[in-house]
């Protein structure tokens, strides 16, 4: 079958007529759908509802670690804790502290901290000129949101299927201007792909003119595989390959509970270099006594090690693989032979990276708001929203059940198809 | 009987040979004591033990408002929370945030958005000139610490009985770089002052050169009373007044239940003007989805409402009331006569503030550590912990059992007269 680019005018008239007869019955059932965000489902939030009632008496209020994790104090987070996340992330305890219930909030503050005075040297505002950060897009639209939030000018940086384009870094850290880089290594929001080796190595082995450059390695997705682990990507850990380089301070890796246990209430972990921990901790002693050990409690009484978080993990693996496998399903069906769209088969992650036809990804977006289906805003996975292409679409499956999702999929289906012959005609 | 000051040297030197052989023998016990923090006891904490407990099964999950605590979102707290600080602090829901654990974090941040763009107009860093604060002092050592992290200079405003001096209060803010303020109205940290109704009004009439001058109204005791609370402290609302000046946006109050539930896993709440709370709010959606909605329910749970809070507190105080009185009691056996110490008699709050001997407090401090109790640094109220009297000493009653706080106290009193004969005898 020819694709819509080979179609003849009256072809595409006669296929507009169709889809937007599609497109308007879908209309008319007047649903009302989320696709928009990385929410776990309510199935996966009950995986850890244990944890709701494991403290349930006064004397299980005391760590093993001999604490009252009601009371006051223990800055770095319960040593339990830590000692999970240094298996986890394979980083040694003392390179390890416990934060609150969101790593944005720790990137955020990491962030804030590099900027002012007493974090590193002099801080990055010190100079008087105007900050750059490197942004790998597509990319994940909070860390975006937060570099804006601050006038820090965004550049971004081509992702590639194996992580960023590191010409394009090499080229753009010769600027001392250019303090950093936000990095999703494994499973990248939104395109799910996981850096190789040699990227990895590569990013390891960056001289950046700025002696004061960061990294913030955004381990957002360690763990979160949609095929069995064996089968899934694996990502070299960064710390060993920066020490070969002497590059151990450039790298600030945070990871978070988040999509483990419950979204608004789980822990969070930052790991990073001793000199780095030091300057975290001496600000965080000025920030708070102690982030919320009970919770950290909850949680180490609960994920207890590694192969317990595992096979945690394997029950939400359960839920959203026939997720992704739903929507997956609908684009084969419905961008088969049309010749508009692409998209990723990610072994892990939370989203599926569409790309429509260029041009159409926003009114793909409206046609499904008009529909009923709320999708992320087209645009947001690069910096200040802006696409270039006006080609990408982030596709988050984990919410909806799937009888849910799979509407939403026929919808998206429907109206790219419809943005893109709408297009064509208009030529 | 006769003072220290009128002593002859003889009848000093005999009454210094009294006081080492009874500083001695206490010394020989090998106490370990800590009166240093303001922590609640135990036995405090057990009284929020049901807060660990009270999200029993799945359906508890879901606030009243309708909300899975579980998942992302709600970032200015749950609504059920909002409104139980707007009937406890007497400020409309639109104008409370529901904060994180520690609202120590919550000035951090604020003052932190205060320094950078974004927050302000320009933020206070903007001009390049060194900035200023007003630290009435005595004061609370964590207040002061955020501040010389900064680097930000603070100017000492000497505490009266009813709040700090207005007059250097407004002689201060005619320089533009003086940009706020921090205050504990009520039940000050550590005089135990309430801030009268005049000082309150004259605080909301200041009109300060900066024009983005900010007090944080640390309202850390407010329901924290050792008597009835009819027969407690009372303070003004600090908003109304600040409206009828149209000064709303000078000030930001914050307030916890670190000592009313758990010290380590409470909530926090910021009140502000409408305008504040815009750009607290702005920040915020960069720093995380939302704070953690589930202790948030189980806060509501158990402390329900205003009424329900108050026969609460009225458990704490029959915690607290007999350690200040064990203190009391110790300082007025001990330091009766000798003229060489004054302490106050606070009606609430956390602490017992001790004024020793001029040019004694270090060494008070020294020889009761020497004799196993462990102090706040002396000095430590001050900015800089710099004392110029070098004669205030903060105690902390909440933590130590009645018994321990009785020999705490003993070892104090000893302590305090050795150090002011060894002054007088160094004559």
């Amino acid at each position: 079958m020819a694709t819509y680019l080979e179609f003849t005018k009256p072809a595409l008239e006669a296929e507009h007529k169709e889809l937007l007869q599609k497109y308007n019955d879908l209309k008319a059932l007047g649903l009302k759908l989320d696709m928009s965000r990385g929410k776990p489902s309510a199935d996966q939030l009950n995986l850890s509802d244990d944890m709701l009632t494991n403290i349930p008496t006064l004397k299980d209020v005391f760590s093993d670690s001999g604490y009252d994790t009601r009371n006051y104090g223990v800055l770095e987070g319960l040593p339990e804790c830590r000692k999970f996340f240094s298996d986890l992330l394979e980083v040694p305890v003392e390179n390890i502290i416990i934060g609150g219930n969101a790593s944005l909030r720790v990137m955020f503050d990491y962030i804030t901290q590099c900027l002012l005075p007493n974090a590193l040297d002099k801080g990055w505002l010190a100079s008087g000129k105007p900050i750059k950060f490197l942004c790998p897009c597509p990319g994940y639209d909070r860390h975006f949101a937060i570099l804006e939030y601050y006038g820090i000018e965004m550049l971004p940086i081509d992702m590639e299927d194996d992580g960023p384009n590191i010409e394009q870094i090499r080229a753009a850290i010769r600027d001392e201007q250019v303090k950093g880089m936000f990095c999703v290594p494994k499973y990248s929001n939104p395109t799910g792909c996981t850096y190789s080796d040699e990227k990895v190595k590569a990013i390891a082995a960056l001289q950046p003119a700025a002696k004061d450059f960061r990294v913030i390695w955004d381990n957002a997705y360690l763990i979160h595989d949609l095929v069995e682990p064996e089968q899934g990507d694996k990502l070299l850990n960064i710390f060993p390959e920066a020490e070969k380089n002497g590059t151990e301070d450039m790298f600030i890796e945070v990871c978070s509970t988040s999509k483990i246990t419950f979204s608004g209430a789980g822990i969070s972990a930052i790991a990073a270099s001793e000199k780095n921990i030091a300057a975290i901790k001496a600000r965080m002693s000025k920030q708070f006594i102690s982030n919320d050990k009970i919770n950290q409690l909850r949680h180490i009484r609960f994920l207890k090690d590694v192969p317990t978080l595992m096979a945690h993990m394997a029950k939400h693996r359960e839920i959203m693989a026939p997720k992704f496998a739903a929507v997956d399903a609908a684009f084969t069906e419905g961008f088969t032979d049309c010749g508009i769209a692409t998209w990723s088969k990610p072994k892990g992650g939370y989203f599926i990276n569409l790309d429509v036809m260029e041009g159409t990804a926003r009114e793909t977006v409206r046609l499904c708001a008009e529909a009923g289906v709320v999708l992320t805003a087209a645009g947001s996975p690069f910096p200040y929203g802006k696409d270039p292409k006006d080609s990408n679409i982030r596709v988050a499956p984990s919410f909806p059940p799937v009888e849910e999702l799979k509407k939403c999929a026929e919808i998206l289906v429907i109206s790219a198809k419809l943005a893109a012959v709408e297009k064509l005609l208009a030529k």
